[in-house]
């Protein structure tokens, strides 16, 4: 914890690294690319799946739970799904250990106890979802089904990255049916704006909603939405998808339904997610070369108090003060600690706070009793204060308000200065490489021209906006004609 | 949902296996062993994650997360908890998949991609976490460690029934690490006290608190505390368990602290448990012949209300009562669900709600209408009353508390009278293969009686309870000296 952060400026990837572990959000583990979530990382996360569980039974879902493993013959059953991810599966073939005869105190895989039929380590539940859907599934009355799971899944990526790419994850995952292609549509739209507002109101984090071009869809959609967010070093992070399934999933696992007129169709399916993956987009769109920012609605303590005193009398006072102070800010629904650990000096304390990113830090000292205040530091813009004692509830009240919009505007003006219009393949480059952050520019519409453009700049487009303007242009590579700007980025 | 349930008195094990089916609650997966947990089981078990969650909370224990995986190695370190769990372990052993060259269309476990190390699927995370310890812990200001994890676990059972006994389950386990034994034995006696506390005034199941036996306990625990309950066919079932885990698991990976004088110690462990095994018991307690009855502080819906109509004009004449029905209960706390389905009878709808277990229904028909009146159901009782429209909600209030109460007193009542002292064998085996339930006898400390006595009648020592009295004695089985009764049972 002594150690300085390295800077944003000096190497970026390494500030986010120290970041995580030295803020207690997360740290590596002896298993290969899973991380382990400590206590103040995951008390973030349970912020965002509070808000998240919400928010989707406000929209009429209801949370369900499927196995952890997907038999071999049905995860290859949606082939481009099982494309799109069995070169990263984690497979169980045995079900026993016994004792190593070799070595003794040791143990082995047991040889005689071998699957019939290996398992799949979930990387996604379309296959074991879709097939328990085939058994709920008869009539129109039987739909829509809307549900969702809150889950662990595993993909075996070769490169991994505290919260933003690892082994194993935590995410959850919306498997909706639907009688209409219209009303599958309508629903993966609303999720993904479900997201959007999250991602906007409790992270304070803009995001652009989208489109992906077929080649950046998720395996085994027909449409996915996204919802694209830029970070602080000019790189995109795909912060949630939502996926318009079409009658895939249905049409391998024959799950059909009988409608109104009497007539079997195919059912429509939708999926959708978010992920750990969202602790990296809050870390990296907030936080300085101090350590973690905290938007409020997110911050497992808002408000910390420090106490300053040089005699077990003044910490008396001085915790009768703040017992008033804690009691007003609770029943303000403020969180608060106070911080009176004997084992750690005011100022090894601040410089915690600072790091794991505490909203509002309050110190209370000798001085501050004779003269009835408080001194009051913002995480967020560093800056410190005196706030008399009679004030101190609407001023934490209203900062509360002020940091969230705050922070969010902050990050919305990066993302416009960081977001440039190009029309020559020229000035692309060079956007890209100095100014970095989204280029909007004109596309033909083809996969080959997304490669190629991939393949010369590792830029990819993130999205086609939802709400991109007709606009009749020409190709910024190709030169052939585009009806529309997509935004391209380098992307986590 | 048309046909009637198999009798308890007909068949207990069918009863309770077309009980969660037909409920809704569960069924079975494509993945042996492994249960799909439908939307209605699910949200009874939210109910009980929310309630323990907060519970563990308010005792100072804060949420974190582990990985899946446990490698091989660090997996067999503690070598009774190794020895214990190995014969029903999930292995990975492979992380890809590949096409398969002779079958088009189809996939196979790439040979080329085998781990050097095989990884367990967690049975439980003793391992992986005591790992993770020994970088959290160096002295005595990092102790005491008070960690929660919600998760999925995988035990390989052979013979598996829903929520009973499963391959996966879902569960929480605490695990925490201190500086003393006694700190340690403390906290595994409070989280047992926990789980004692939120099994009978939330769930109304009345347990008994006793430590396990030698041969009962966890594997790699110095003392197994216990929570049993009574099920209506006169077996027991294991609720809950917190592990006094000596320091087995700080010797076997490590993990020491300095303490206040600069000395080194290995540091002193417990971990604790339950898992939606609870749903089980839950069922089998409170249910009838008619289906689920429900506690009112675990209902998803405490109150359903149906509309008795035959035209529109009536049902929107309903439905303005019921909106101000719904609105009042829902001032009170008490969440309520209209049933307005045109898709379902009248009939059709009472008799879903009867086997889901809705505490209290409501039905208002024309008649009521112009009465003021309501039909009130009660679940528990399958008793009806007209009730006045303007005491609806105290009414109503009131039962809440009413029906969780006499189902607790009920159950408790049920245990009463089927716990019996017994003083011989032949009154051992007469008793519980008669009248069944929990066997208060004495015993004489040994194993070799413990298991003798199980192989003749399948009774275990489901515990040896916290309250027994000093009382001397001669073992039922050996006719040697004893000085406190157990509690013998068969059990699940
Ligand atoms: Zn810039
Ligand atoms: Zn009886």
């Amino acid at each position: 914890m002594s150690k300085k952060l390295t800077s944003r400026a000096a190497d970026y990837s390494k500030w986010y690294n120290e970041l995580v572990v030295k803020a207690d959000l997360a740290e590596n583990s002896a298993v290969r690319g899973c991380m382990v979530i400590k206590p103040y990382g995951y008390a973030i996360w349970e912020k965002m799946q509070a808000e998240l569980d919400k928010m989707f039974k406000e929209t009429g879902h209801q949370n369900a739970y499927f196995p952890l493993f997907v038999p071999k013959s049905l995860f290859e059953a949606e082939e481009k799904n099982a494309e799109g991810f069995a070169k990263e599966c984690a497979i169980v073939t045995h079900y026993r250990l016994q004792n190593d005869p070799d070595k003794p105190g040791k143990l082995r895989v047991d040889p005689e106890a071998k699957l019939e039929e290996e398992l799949i380590v979930r990387p996604t539940s379309e296959a074991i979802i879709w097939n328990t859907y085939r058994g709920w599934i008869q009539s129109y009355r039987d739909l829509p089904i809307l549900v969702n799971q809150w889950a662990n899944v595993v993909r075996w990526e070769m490169r991994t990255r505290l919260f933003l790419r690892t082994a194993e994850f935590l995410w959850q995952e919306g498997h909706t049916a639907h009688e209409t292609k219209q009303e599958a549509l309508d629903e993966a739209a609303l999720m993904n704006n479900v997201y959007a507002t999250f991602v906007e109101k409790f992270m304070a984090i803009p995001v652009v909603q989208g489109l992906k071009t077929e080649s950046e869809r998720f395996a085994g959609a027909v449409e996915t939405f996204c919802i694209e967010a830029l970070m602080q070093d000019g790189k995109a992070l795909q912060a949630g998808t939502s996926h318009f399934l079409g009658q895939n999933f249905a049409k391998a696992f024959d799950v059909k339904y009988v409608n109104k007129e009497g007539k079997q169709d195919h059912v429509w399916a939708t999926s959708w997610g978010v992920s750990t993956r969202l602790m990296g987009a809050l870390i990296m769109t907030h936080s300085d070369d101090n350590g973690l920012v905290l938007p409020p609605s997110l911050a497992p303590n808002q408000v910390v108090i420090v106490p300053i005193y040089k005699s077990e009398e003044q910490l008396k006072a001085i915790t009768n003060v703040v017992n008033g102070i804690m009691s007003d800010l609770r029943k303000k629904g403020i969180t608060v600690k106070y911080d009176n650990r004997t084992t750690h000096r005011p100022g090894a304390k601040f410089a915690q706070h600072e790091l794991q990113g505490v909203p509002v830090r309050l110190a209370i000292g000798a001085r501050d009793l004779e003269n009835g205040t408080v001194e009051l530091a913002r995480r967020d813009t560093l800056t410190k204060e005196t706030v008399e004692l009679n004030k101190l509830t609407k001023t934490v009240e209203s900062l509360m308000t002020e940091i969230q919009e705050s922070l969010f505007n902050k990050a919305l003006n990066f993302r416009n200065t960081h977001t440039t219009e190009v029309d020559t393949f020229e000035d692309f480059k060079t956007v890209l490489e100095t100014k970095t952050g989204f280029i909007s520019a004109h596309w033909d519409g083809t996969s080959e021209t997304e490669d190629k453009i991939k393949e010369l700049t590792k830029a990819t487009i993130r999205c086609i906006p939802l709400d991109a303007k007709e606009e009749t242009g020409v190709c910024v590579y190709s030169g052939k004609p585009s009806k529309r700007r997509v935004l391209f980025a380098k992307a986590y």
